[in-house]
């Protein structure tokens, strides 16, 4: 897949006046490879207010640079090649280190910026969404072949082992991220680890997975029960499935971060669960696995049009498990477009 | 595994004074991991000359942070957190941005360092290595159940994805990286990715992957020869073997980062392709896949004893095709010890 750099490049361009910058040092990888198409891990792109563009890259990436629609140049240090007086720089993803070094003897030094390509990586274009819509149908393709499969006595670690060589089979790149699988009491640990633990009769399993499909990445949770599910394992799970419902219907251009995050969580705070749920609800996905915009209690900022989006609350209770179910939606006028499309109905296995 | 933190913790609490510090904030999430053993995107823990340690992370990862063997506690903003006046911080990591925030109504604010961890890592115990072991294991049995599918017709890409199954089926945890297959004229380029050109008879096809197991990552590199090579394919590949040959015999604890270097390089010189060798020998492996030391013509320092390395040159014509060979050794007395164990023969498929 090749997009239209140029045009991304012009779209950066327009926004450096406002920044007051005559130029952006763009150096954070997946922002050099969204402005340009070059994947590696030793490059930079100089955009100018005026529409200019200079790549630069060490001798081991300069071959592909020289194919793409960008003048390029070949220095080891990518950094000090490019840096003009006064331009931007990426405040979030330059290291102090790089930055000491653009500083010394400058009379017009560096200016940190926070997140301006990121902001134009949040809108994709129907290109960008088809490659995600793809991943997301190998992710839900790779939890139909597997769910079957889970039984009494595979450990979290096989489990995990299973969901991730399906992707990858179906065609992923690669898994999105580490794929997460917590058993029972496991499950109240949000960001739990895959371990030796043996799935067993009455246990609550969550598995957060996705695939990576031409450098997109899905994301998607479900939480199953082994066996009839006891009778707060059902409340939990009912309640976490409204709240997502909520979060879901509340996604659409003009919605606030923070709104959306509280039509989800005020449904769990109301079930007297709010100190329950003490993640966000959610976050951009597209060229990395977490990227604006974010949704939570504190997040400003207003959703666009053609934004990929995680919904996925959820309730964990300490030794005990709990339940999280997250998809990957797309706002859109009339209706988020839901993306991962496995039933959200309580899978008894 | 769980390793020996405290101790860890107490190695680099001695570093400190030299570097004129009270503390250490230690922000890379694997040097946090090194120190901890907590894996998280969203961590931070400071260390004192005193050999005093406080770990902080969120809400996500504090229950996992409650089973270790620091003293933890739960910030959203773990930096902000930690910080005392002072303390040194990790400059090739940090961000621009959290920097400019901790420098904030400050009078003793923070002090930029180098690698400091780092360092440490780059000497692994025997447990480390025995999974490091264990990781190219796993790479070299991955190679051998695969190289015989080896066929013209298929694509570098199915060859990569081949490959990568193969390892995640044997137990790896995940690819140390993106795997490398590049074929005939591609493989003039190091960093290469895999594309859908199909291998044909005649090609020289480079692969270079490796197994991640615990943490711990493998990298080796194999050029092989679709049919008889020609007589200039023969005789790049004599020449990366010779080259890699030297580099392995000059791996010594005691052995300048340039010495080694230029034990391998010479040969290519010698030969006249001085200009077609345009990257640096090796770098140690670990918990990242490329950490300290790093072999080249400017670096400096000397290797110590227990230094898991690559040595892994290689001749690249551009148009033509190009060949590597690479493979994983630990520093030992007495001689290096091959963790990658795959012949180094020409293999005519």
């Amino acid at each position: 897949m090749t997009f239209d750099y140029p045009a991304r490049r012009a779209r950066l361009a327009e926004l450096l006046p406002a920044r007051e910058v005559p130029a952006l040092l763009v150096t954070s990888p997946v922002n050099v490879r969204y402005l340009t198409g070059l994947s590696s891990s030793n490059a930079a792109v100089l955009v100018g207010a005026d529409g200019s563009a200079l790549l630069a890259t060490d001798n081991r990436y300069i071959e592909q640079a020289r194919t793409l629609d960008v003048h390029s140049v070949e220095a080891p240090d990518v950094v000090g090649r490019l840096m003009t007086p006064g331009a931007g720089i990426e405040a979030e993803s330059m290291s102090v280190a790089t930055y000491r070094r653009l500083c010394e003897g400058q009379d017009a030094g560096p200016v940190p910026l926070g997140p301006v390509v990121e902001l134009l990586r949040a809108v994709k274009d129907e290109d960008e969404l088809a490659l995600l819509r793809t991943a997301c149908e190998l992710t839900d393709q790779a939890f139909a072949d597997v769910v079957t499969r889970i039984a009494p006595g595979m450990t979290e670690r096989d489990l995990a082992r299973l969901i991730e060589n399906r992707m990858t089979e179906l065609g992923a790149d690669q898994p999105a991220f580490d794929t997460i699988v917590a058993a029972g009491e496991n499950g109240a640990i949000p960001h739990h680890a895959p371990t030796g633990r043996e799935l067993r009769a009455g246990d609550l399993v969550t598995m957060d997975f996705g695939a990576r499909y031409q450098g997109y990445h899905a994301d998607m949770t479900r939480t199953v029960c082994l066996g009839p599910p006891a009778a707060w394992q059902r409340e939990v799970y009912d309640l976490v499935a409204a709240a997502q419902r909520a979060g879901r219907h509340a996604l659409a251009p003009g919605a606030g971060a923070k709104e959306v995050d509280a039509a989800a969580r005020s449904v769990i705070e109301h079930a007297g669960h709010g100190g329950h749920f003490r993640h966000g609800l959610g976050h951009g996905v597209g060229l990395e696995i977490h990227e604006e915009p974010f949704l939570g209690p504190s997040r400003t900022g207003r959703l666009e049009d053609r934004v990929p989006i995680t919904v996925e609350p959820g309730v964990y209770l300490p030794g005990r498990g709990g339940v999280r179910i997250e998809d990957t939606l797309v706002t859109r006028e009339g209706g988020p477009e839901l993306f991962t499309k496995t039933t959200k109905e309580l899978l008894v296995l």
